[in-house]
């Protein structure tokens, strides 16, 4: 009991019995899901009974898609990035993946007492690079400072809202059989950049995160067509729990060719060495789609026009086979059960 | 040098040559206004060009109010309140004090590995209760789990939006000489009861925080008249923090009469005993209004119609004297100048 007011709170649905908060409680798995499923939404309510990153809701008749996540990411700056650009470029994405176009962020610091001032500063800098490279601007913050020791440096928590176009309705469940699985680009480069890093490791070449902002790759991609069904970036949880949600979500299966993603070598051989698995490995530049086989082609084209899905390819499908779950087809005509991870490989990578 | 990329940053202006981030960088005084002016502004940008906790934005026509705090109050649990319903109320009030209506919450949780699950359910089931409470729902949020020792248990961002009415311009430099000064109620109880609580201090009964949430005063208030000027919560750095921010903004003088301040006889005694001065402590559930003469009589008696303005008082007025500058008139005819405080006086209140 860490309070003598308790009285005896009772957790609303069994938490695997887990007392305790444990890492993996942030890892964007199973872990996580069960604490916002048993804990979160049956408390707060549950606004829209979508599991999305962003909120969708009616401003006065206009609908907007309303995001927060907290970063916590260590080392604070890693080859490719840092947590005030991650922490930029993760809130667009998150308000991007409901089709919305982000117009404005607020930024949250906690510091721990005894940061170097330059630290900071450097992470500011970063921070209103990228958000003037994405041209969404940071309109509100708040600082706060807690005794040394208390906050590993710095954690940043950003929120964003976006304005989502008439006629864009996407979200998890609008996967239906026949729609094609398409990647905007190569997986596991943030989560290696960040790991290798942290644990000053060496894989030949630099390793370098992944982290962009996707808002102007899913305004082309609606550009096409605004019918697309689900898009999700592929942060905590990798490919893996992406797909795993889509398809608990919308009660479909989804198949995808192993031979078909695009691992890098250089993130393979780590993964290899570190055994870890590249498609639950989490990206911060990087999203999935899913997209009617009608427009499949054309959306295609689109992000490969464009910088942030240059690498974009199409790995599988959705089909009504085996619902709620998601399949990988070997290069060896065998086939396995992808499942949501449980926890998260890597911790604090965002 | 905290991290070996480091090439030489350096601050955009002085921020009284400290090196390092100190507690006082968090207090809502002097340091966390250089560190907002001479830092955060200079690189992120100064949206509207008004020291206000909430931006002003237009969303496709509509004008909304949007805000984000973090919050780090040590202990969790205090008397007349948590960090649950803290949070709520927080950021509810931000977005009140533009004279806006909140509409929706997001709440971003970071987790220190080890923290009993009891303890996030408690935080968890305040947040609900006073999100239902204020009629305020949140729609989306986040949980990051950082390793053990590194969060203090637990902290909450939570950011918000608000719809403002047609009409409505609530800001610091809308303060005119003349306008009367009013306080919605009591000074100090929140600071001085987090404080009880974290040191297992008495002072006879016990001393609750006035932790709750604006929004319903504010609309009351608004009934009467839309011209209302300005709108401050005195959080962090209290009454003092307010007033001189308002009188800096709008480069007015601002005056107050000591002997019509609300102070409760146990928060006098608490302040006596541990030497702090009340109208420099964070209130949570206490606005001061800055309203034309001619509306402050009706707007008085609808802040004292209502639940959380019970109390209110006029306290003073704001004068085209010494501009820029907070005097109190002290019960014996003198008159002493009433700064923005430094730092904080009571760390991680809120």
């Amino acid at each position: 009991m860490a309070d003598p007011d308790f009285d005896g709170w009772s957790c609303p649905l069994p938490l695997r019995r887990y007392e305790r908060i444990v890492m993996g409680h942030g890892g964007g798995g199973q872990l996580s899901a069960e604490l916002v499923e048993h804990l979160f939404l049956p408390i707060l309510g549950d606004h829209d009974g979508e599991m999305h990153d962003a909120a969708r809701l009616s401003l006065e008749g206009r609908d907007v898609s309303f995001s927060t996540d907290s970063y916590v990411v260590r080392p604070l700056f890693f080859p490719g990035g840092s947590i005030g650009d991650l922490a930029i470029h993760g809130t667009i994405n998150d308000i991007a993946m409901r089709g919305a176009e982000p117009v404005a962020l607020s930024v949250g610091f906690i510091l721990e007492e005894g940061l170097p001032m330059e630290t900071l500063g450097r992470v500011v800098e970063a921070m209103g690079a990228a958000a003037d490279a994405a041209g969404v601007p940071v309109v509100t913050g708040d600082t706060k400072v807690v005794d040394r020791g208390q906050a590993d440096g710095l954690y940043v928590n950003t929120a964003g809202i976006g304005v989502i176009p008439d006629g864009v309705d996407i979200r998890p469940r609008r996967a239906e059989p026949g729609d094609v699985v398409i990647l905007s680009g190569t997986l596991g480069q943030h989560g290696v950049a960040v790991m290798s890093k942290r644990e000053g490791l060496e894989f030949g070449t630099e390793i370098r995160s992944d982290s962009a902002p996707l808002h102007g790759l899913v305004a082309a991609m609606l550009a096409v067509t605004k019918d697309l069904h689900v898009l999700r970036d592929m942060t905590r949880g990798g490919m893996s729990a992406s797909l795993s949600e889509i398809a608990a979500s919308a009660k479909v299966g989804i198949e995808f060719e192993e031979a078909k993603l695009p691992i890098p070598g250089d993130v393979a051989a780590a993964c290899s060495f570190l055994g870890l698995d590249a498609i639950s490995i989490a990206n911060e530049g990087r999203l999935v789609a899913i997209v009617p086989p009608g427009h499949a082609d054309a959306v295609l084209a689109a992000m490969r026009d464009h910088e942030h899905g240059r690498g974009a390819v199409v790995v599988g499908s959705v089909t009504d086979e085996h619902p709620g779950v998601v399949v990988a087809r070997t290069p060896f005509g065998a086939s396995r059960v992808v499942d949501l991870p449980l926890g998260e490989q890597l911790p604090r990578i965002c």
